[in-house]
């Protein structure tokens, strides 16, 4: 099936807002067979009911976010009513439903917001638990003489449309889609591998069966191989990914970081963390994980010397002799941050994240990620990330990340990086 | 003068990246008076002419990215030249750059890579120092009868499309656009203060004198108030600007973290953090200005009680008798903080970010934030942002940001907050 996505409101065509609708809806759709094939942003106004218009002749399912609000420029309710002849009318359900979200918050429910509670006549209004504009579901009934079998109405916040498409909208499109194809989405996330090389190694063969859809989406320093096919076609490539590229896969949908916590849960181990270049980012991902308190006892960022010497216990000398970016000071952070805490566990990262303050032996770009552990040696892996300050913190932290899930996953910890044991 | 922004690229309809072309060429063009009025999405191939027709008798500049580069799915500029009647020229001077380009990598430039050095005629070719695909200017004697002026062809990644367009297409605008209006962009960015009191206190006012064109972008604890109109008006607002919001008002442009490590380095002072709730957030984001290593000493993460005990001396008698999220192990974690890295200054956070973990008496969203200051009482301040727990840890990061500055500052500390002195 054919999709069409029209997005109104002026503020995103203003610049003041990211308009995130057009990949997120087509992520969600991609497992259901369904392609997007156009997108269009147009000012709330007249221009809503052209594009419509256009799309429903030319797409399977038109879906417009935004202008299902109470103020006088929000009009794709009326809109579509009219363009489908549909006659407006007034649900008592809603329209109670509104009186008692404005009661507890204590707020007057102005006569505008009772536009929200008008439904088309043959449409279905689609709950919004997160605000207080109604979605609208037309079927195609209600749709002929237009191409289009399913006209679908949201509303513009994401925190509104996001919940509603997962609870009303996909299970609808599921269960009416035209194939029987029992089609699957399988996502691999993976780091420390480039999308070219996971495409090298199985990525092309898969494309080359025809059967099944392969995608990828890079960000720095991870990779999402994603997959979408029949379930057995999935089935039979699987054993391939794993031997080729199956030790970067750290989940089949969870971030990083919700993988590292939920290793350390499940193994029992608490840890801490020592910056130095990564300046709190690797302590804030984590923490970022409802229930990291169990596992996280304490981060230190130690920017200055004399704090890594005052808080890590690293000794002057080292810091003479190799300079703060080094493999020793690395494994020095990583054990001082391990005996400040009293976690079983440490990470360590110094490195020089520029623009400033490289040199030809340890250019802009070079970072140490050290690993301390109970009963065993300490390891440090020496990277090379010349990018911009904020991608730099960002591979880094993915690199600790990663060394770190190699280790709780018993995997060699130096696939595919320079890396060497310390001391 | 109206734009109109087609992107071209199945990658953007796949929803394998995140298409951020309409909010950054949206706000780079309103300062030159130009606004978009609608924005099309269209995959690769026949739909990029049919999209650009339709756009060319709409507008006035018309905007093409992506498919500019040299396979054959990259047909933007064929089908410009082909729908305006221009002949494709070989342009000697671009086909040696990119021999060049190719030499310098040490990489075989193969054939394809040829088209893209054609000149439509008439077009004029727009450098691209970070790609190896040249941008495309059409000026208005090349688009009649089409309603547009100016037609720019740009390549799709925003690494190559940011600086052509600073570089080149701005200037070129500003050059040839038809008014001789001095209109100025200016933004106030503001942090502690909602969009609809920014409104309520002077934008609503500045609207009705219709000749500034008034914008507000709101993210968690953040508000960039923009405003587009002739500088003399410019000039006549700000005084009543300064004096309704002046005090939320953290800077012109920069950042609030920019912000804050410009008032340290300028006023000689060091800082150190003590987090619990925000996780590491607050030395991240400090740690993302370049030359922060100046002023920032150390951050203590200490997200554990006995963390919060051995790194920051907070006494056990305080946790025990007042909890960790309070305002006495605030102030204690602020002080131990100066303490243990030497620093003029001292941040902390504790609070519960959910979702488990609240209340009665300190439900999901309470957080304390602490300053301790040479010569200076510590102060605390509560908030409550019963957010989920990524905007939570942005908007305690923010207050915590925002205490400093106001104190850097010399403001009062608590305007608009909840706020009392600590012991």
């Amino acid at each position: 099936m054919q999709a069409e996505i029209i997005n109104t409101g002026s503020e995103l065509l203003l610049g003041l807002v990211q308009n995130t609708h057009l990949a997120w809806l087509a992520a969600e759709f991609a497992p259901l067979g369904i392609s997007v094939e156009r997108q269009v942003c147009v000012p709330d106004g007249p221009p809503v009911r052209e594009a419509l218009e256009q799309a429903l002749d030319r797409a399977d399912v038109v879906i417009v976010t935004g202008g299902l609000g109470p103020t006088s420029d929000d009009i794709t309710r009326d809109a579509a009513a009219e363009l489908l002849g549909r006659p407006l009318e007034t649900s008592e359900e809603i329209l109670r439903a509104l009186r008692e979200r404005f009661a507890l918050r204590n707020l007057p429910m102005t006569a505008n917001n009772e536009r929200q509670a008008l439904v088309p006549l043959g449409a279905q209004a689609l709950k919004n638990h997160f605000g207080s504009a109604p979605g609208l579901y037309f079927p195609p009934a209600t749709l002929t003489p237009h191409r289009a079998r399913h006209l679908i109405l949201l509303p513009g916040p994401p925190r509104e449309l996001h919940p509603m498409m997962r609870e009303s909208v996909l299970p609808l499109l599921r269960s009416v889609r035209d194939d029987n194809k029992e089609v699957e989405c399988r996502i691999y996330r993976m780091t420390g591998i480039g999308e070219s090389l996971v495409e090298t190694r199985v990525g092309a063969a898969i494309e080359k069966r025809g059967d099944i859809n392969v995608g990828y989406c890079a960000r720095p320093s991870q990779v999402d191989f994603r997959l979408i096919g029949p379930s057995r076609a999935l089935d039979e490539v699987e054993p391939d990914i794993l031997a080729e590229v199956g030790e970067w896969i750290y989940s089949r949908g969870d971030t990083l970081e919700q993988s590292v916590v939920a290793l350390l849960r499940s193994q029992n181990l608490t840890l801490a963390v020592a910056e130095s270049c990564t300046g709190g980012a690797v302590a804030d991902l984590i923490t970022d994980v409802p229930g990291a308190s169990e596992i996280f006892l304490a981060g230190l960022v130690t920017y200055a010397n004399t704090a890594k010497q005052s808080l890590l216990s690293v000794p002057s000398k080292l810091l003479e002799k190799h300079g703060a970016v080094s493999e020793p000071v690395a494994a020095a952070m990583a054990e001082g941050a391990r005996r400040a805490s009293g976690s079983q566990l440490a990470l360590s990262t110094t490195g020089i994240a520029g623009p400033g303050g490289g040199s030809t032996e340890k250019p802009v770009g070079t970072v140490f990620i050290g690993l301390a552990a109970q009963n065993h040696p300490t390891v440090v892996h020496r990277h090379f990330f010349p990018v911009d300050r904020a991608t730099f913190k960002n591979m880094a932290t993915s690199a600790a990340m990663d060394l770190l899930r190699r280790h709780l996953q018993g995997l060699p910890l130096n696939a595919g990086t320079e890396s060497r044991n310390s001391r």
